[in-house]
């Protein structure tokens, strides 16, 4: 068995439960999911400002699950941060060997096997820089634009979902004619649901990053890929933390 | 079941056979691989001469796998093009809708996940700029060094697969050190069986792009991606081909 | 008396025999202009797919001119690959030491000469990544766009040539405007007779890529340089090629 | 006057000394400096790890700050985060209308003005490559290379302080050579003190992050620059935060 | 006391007037303003024509200064180019070693620090270039955009002056809009009056070269920076120079 | 006939004789060499000081050529500015519409034809960082690298041109091992007479700046092409010149 824990950074449960539901609908027989949330910080990640403290909440639950006692007889072979700011995940190779993916990661790596272009449409406009600034550090500037749909991340819960829906319909679409984009990319843990449907109504691929980044990282731990520990990621070395982060000082 | 197909450009049946048993010792009980070369080019690939030939020889084993009488039944998930030179990718992703990935993508999307910085060190001089080419195609120019070991492709297999891999071994160790290199990429099909060795000699992780690029395709085709036919992957449009390659005409 | 191999790697003798006349009306008195195309391979070059089966038949013609009887006593020259898509170049550059040009890097060179800001208008939609990976390998990628006319390559022969004409004018205009274009760059070898007429209607440089390579390659011819045999375009190393490819195997 | 917080995020109250020592000696007359470090947090901040702690303690300063009494009758004009991997500063802009700085960026920004390539050396080799992603986004990579001194942060205060300056200084002569640098940028706050001297040593321009930083939000504050609250740094989008981080809630 | 020389290098008094007042209110008690234009070349700068005759004017200023009886005892502490083209900014630093900043290098580094994507709007078409050109050499290219207001340089002075800041408003808004631009950068000397209004207008901050330049140069004139004198800036060579630029001849 | 006028931007008029007996021995029988020299300016061009003033005096033999009373019978159809810095090339594109190239332009372009890689070789370490930006502004940075060999540009004439083309030689050797070059372009006018010897000595191509930017000006001037007119290098806009350079004003 190979055990992958998928960690919404933000504290809406509903996102937790959905992308856990949808990491669990397609990995292998043999992995098992561990979906979870931290107990504090935001509600839900839009910009720069909520991202600071979803990296801390995303970070305390890494450490508890390699604290735990059954972990050394059955580690986590991989973590998902289930964010597709990739909120976080440079501190979280510091912090454990498995390897670590964000959503971003994972699904720009799968639309550029499908495509040559491609465009990721994301809820709020103030996430558009922040995801450039991604696409540019996974090298991917030259084939990916960022569009926003003008909603907010947690309208594709509950009632406005619908009205949701269409307002990214709308930007995929026009994508699709002005930026020559061959495949749309969801750019929210929370869209991980409506996929398919946007696939069927454009008949282009649709990638939701909750699915790469969780068969990504399955695919990873099964190959025993472990972050390396020399260079950026090495372990954080040994200092004392003060105040109420006393406990996350690095053990060195 | 899905159904992966693994096919080596080259004409090495020792690299498709080592290739294949990779790619079967790391796939899930539910994939099934098939490991095939084509009937005709070069016996291995080495520089981009060698390279146009492989490619086409790629096409046919492709064409001739989508035309066989089960495929409609059973159709192939996924195809690894198993070259560190990604020979020919792009043109098969034209011919077939199932998604295409080589060696080297596959490889350093994998790197990139567990490393900030890695070498890819290949066998040949001659092959250094066509893999500098893909680094760049893939967006891994400001993370990612090559070098050459300054030992053949077919060197890996038989008497001089020692010799091969103190080369190789002696190029990581450089990579290490003057290119702060966090990890190695292996960057021929051939090295495939050493990825074990160099780790435990190394400490550092060692991607090889077969099983990287497998468990990824594997991961797609479970995810139901295709490549996307608008664009630059769209089906070639209908023509006469001529002379020899008369059978290779797109049927539009 | 310099001696320059204009090929066409497609099967239109049409094309051929269009882009041998251009090149004949413009070298000098001392050039002898051969336009070849090979016997096999697709009839026209529209994307990946055809590209692949088209750079082995311009190698073909290559080889064999250089195998002929008179090669050593009146050796080619230069070699101009007379297709936008640079089909093959990088190959061809390692069979032949003479220098070997494509027409989309000998236009942008000029291109780029001429104005600060250009565009590439090419008959179909399928070419425009293409073209804008050649585009990124050749520098170019600041100062050049590429677009569509939405016709297709062989329209610009016969019946359909003044549409295609004024759908290539349609975007080539819209260009000057909205891309702030300087010049146009016409992207496919079968233009090579509108240049004058657009010219004469835009007002701006407008760039054949057949005269712009053959006159390049012309003027390396004359000063006796040829292609660097060190690195990446050394001569392929000695191996066997198999089935109906043997007669390519590289001599080491 | 103008009121300029200069903003240790780590726990260190020596650097917090020494940084706000040195704002003091190089403002102006009409300029007040506060210089203050978070209540809770890392000792030092050295890579990914360190750097997600630190971030909230440096918005905890600015929340605190921004919610005093006087802050109406007295606003804060700028801030400096006196750290060299410019930690927080993407959300920081966020929360505060005032202009924000990092170490990295002042110093960059004045290093190119007086040289045309030149060399940050850090003290840790886990900060190479989160400072090579610092240079590549503030658009000095062609320009700027990164070393390691192989000390710790913290040596550069008390009894090994000599020490660390000679190994510091060791890599920055090496660069100069090696690398073609023309003028040293200090890549620690720690180091503030040692600029004047390595100056001397040297005879190049020796940049401080500290007085760079310092005077140049200086000089923003009394132009009364402020952030652009439309786009990428708009206040964060009114939300819940829960547990420990409630009281971070934005008030949108 | 610090001395700042601020040059305008085109002849036009009323800039150089404008641009010293634009300076004089915004420096320091202790910081002295000299407001200069060379006494030959153009009456505006717009291309890199005019930047030709302007360099050298801008150098014969410089010189002068230098060479005047008080220079040793009452040094200038630093230059301002009051061009937004930075003509002749590279040369100036070979032939000073006091700091020497244009006005595009100085606005680029204060609107860096206040919004993550910006747009420079210039008067005439013909700078755009140019100015893409000084924007990718100070690396700001993936964040900011140049528009052109389709108005003369010289407009803004005199009775068209407002119908130039209409024209000039409407190209800003468009930017904020269509290149979801966050602030906006004054792209020309003479428009160092109109920051205010537009920035009244418009609701995002509005840059003005003059006053980034000036208050950038001054910071760094009071840390004692001085431009490097080892590499791309090092005093010329001793030689000869002929003719009417024969005064010009570096001392070596 | 053809008339091409190569321009030493320099006073010495030993380079001129040089580039002109040069440039007649490469051109075809219909193309005439006029080699010219400005009567003011600097005796050689080694780094920006030098460029600024070289510009003027570029700029003054092309006016006097345009404006000689033959002009209009026998145009100019082509400038070859013969300095490796590509002095003054964009103002001169303002000036004339008959194409305008510089010898690093020209050499570049040849060079990325014939090799992958390759090594510019400049005597001078003051010229080393404005070649790099000549090769990004060309978009050669990831093929190309540049050397000093540390003698001065006069000294390729004389008695130390046996020792300065030693010196030249041990870099450009250098080369070919450390940064894999293929090739080698000389990065002088003043070198022109040595291709022959180096190539000889090295085995690799030797781009001589001088030949290749006349064959290709020749090239471009028999196929008619002219520097548009619209953008960049539009005809400056009319306006009063003051003082010394009242001859130059534009004529609109």
């Amino acid at each position: 068995m190979s055990k992958i824990a998928v960690i919404n950074p933000n504290l809406s449960e509903g996102f937790t439960r959905k992308v856990g539901d949808q990491a669990r609908s397609i990995v292998g027989v043999n992995t098992d999911i561990i979906a979870l949330n931290p107990q504090f910080g935001p509600a839900s990640i839009e910009g720069y400002y909520d991202e600071a403290f979803a990296s801390v909440g995303l970070l305390s639950v890494i450490r508890d699950l390699e604290a735990a006692p059954d972990h050394a007889a059955n580690p986590i072979g991989g973590y998902v941060v289930a964010c597709f700011d990739d909120t976080g995940v440079d501190a979280a190779r510091c912090l454990t060997s498995a390897p670590v993916l964000g959503l971003c990661e994972g699904a720009l790596r799968m639309a550029a096997a499908v495509a040559s272009r491609f465009a990721i449409v994301t809820p709020m406009p103030v996430s558009v820089r922040p995801l450039e600034h991604l696409v540019a550090k996974y090298g991917a500037a030259s084939q990916c634009v960022v569009r926003a749909a003008g909603v907010r991340t947690l309208d594709f819960e509950g009632d406005g979902a619908d009205a949701a829906y269409h307002a990214l319909k709308k930007q995929a679409k026009v994508s699709l004619t002005e930026d020559r984009s061959e495949a749309i990319v969801l750019g929210c843990a929370g869209m991980t649901d409506i996929a398919d449907r946007l696939h069927a109504d454009l008949g282009v691929p649709v990638i939701d990053g909750v699915s790469a980044a969780v068969k990504m990282i399955e695919a990873m731990a099964m190959l025993g890929l472990r972050t390396s520990k020399v260079g950026a990621y090495a372990s954080p070395p040994l200092k004392t933390y003060h105040g109420m982060f006393a406990g996350f000082a690095p053990q060195g």
